[in-house]
């Protein structure tokens, strides 16, 4: 099982900015990494013009796109929403994944408070592996400074993933 | 196996408008059906500033979001590209794929002729299901007016797919 861990946050809380922080702290121990976004809204990914928006919008259930550099897919979902654990199978082999959002999911969170969004955290002390914060808070999970990604980074290590065993 | 077809031609033959064309009368007959496109460039799917753009720019192997109308996903393949039929194997359920490009794949093919275009096919005729194409052509093979996709689905259909087994 690859390890999941959810990054969530109030709005504004930077949680993409966390993860941009954290992304090259784990590329640069030699892991693989893979992100999954939550979103709430509608995403658009492609862009109007382009082949591949093209086939989409007139009606593909999926599309995809494979250079030498990478491959894309957009899937149609049809209102319903795929688990977590039915994306993370359809992920390449990574080491571990990090999700943007999924507060009310089951995985290890990392949770980013900012002292300026009001007081109280949206998770549980339980639920925690580590508050990423710019203030102290009394609670029972480590709290880590927002801008420390070695420090988190540290502490996932040790418990998600194991030296000499990345790929 | 799913059926694969391409869809092929020289660059302006109109490749993307035809299926533009095919991708709704396919749906129209009840099939789902997908698309796979071939770049020989650096496609870029996502916008910048998004958070998932972000994440991949920080050094991520792959992202993905997911919402409840579709879900998207770029991974990278470090300059080797994947086999179409290992993208094929990453799709959800379809009746039917059909690729822009891959003139020098194994899969049959719909080559797309325009007589402004120079004269000549790209394919053999034993290679193609036929031609759409905007002038008469000397070929052992079914040459279909450029604009009629009910004639091209119905031998789509007619040879790939069997009524009453779309999912």
């Amino acid at each position: 099982m690859i390890p999941v861990i959810s990054v969530v946050g109030k709005s504004g809380s930077g949680k993409t900015t966390l993860l941009e922080k954290l992304i090259p702290e784990i590329k640069k121990r030699g892991y693989k990494v893979a992100t999954i976004k939550h979103d709430a809204h509608r995403f658009e990914m492609d862009k109007p013009g382009k082949d591949t928006y093209r086939h989409f919008h007139a009606g593909a259930d999926a599309i995809m796109i494979s250079s030498r550099e990478k491959m894309a897919m957009i899937a149609r979902t049809y209102g319903e929403e795929m688990a977590l654990d039915d994306l993370v199978k359809k992920l390449p082999p990574v080491d571990i994944v990090l999700t943007e959002g999924y507060k009310s999911g089951d995985k290890p969170k990392i949770e980013v408070h900012r002292k300026e969004l009001n007081r109280g955290l949206l998770c549980t002390a339980d639920e925690l592996i580590c508050v990423a914060t710019d203030e102290p808070l009394d609670i029972d999970a480590p709290c880590i400074d927002i801008n420390d990604a070695v420090s988190i980074v540290d502490l996932i290590e040790e418990k998600f993933l194991k030296k000499g065993e990345a790929s």
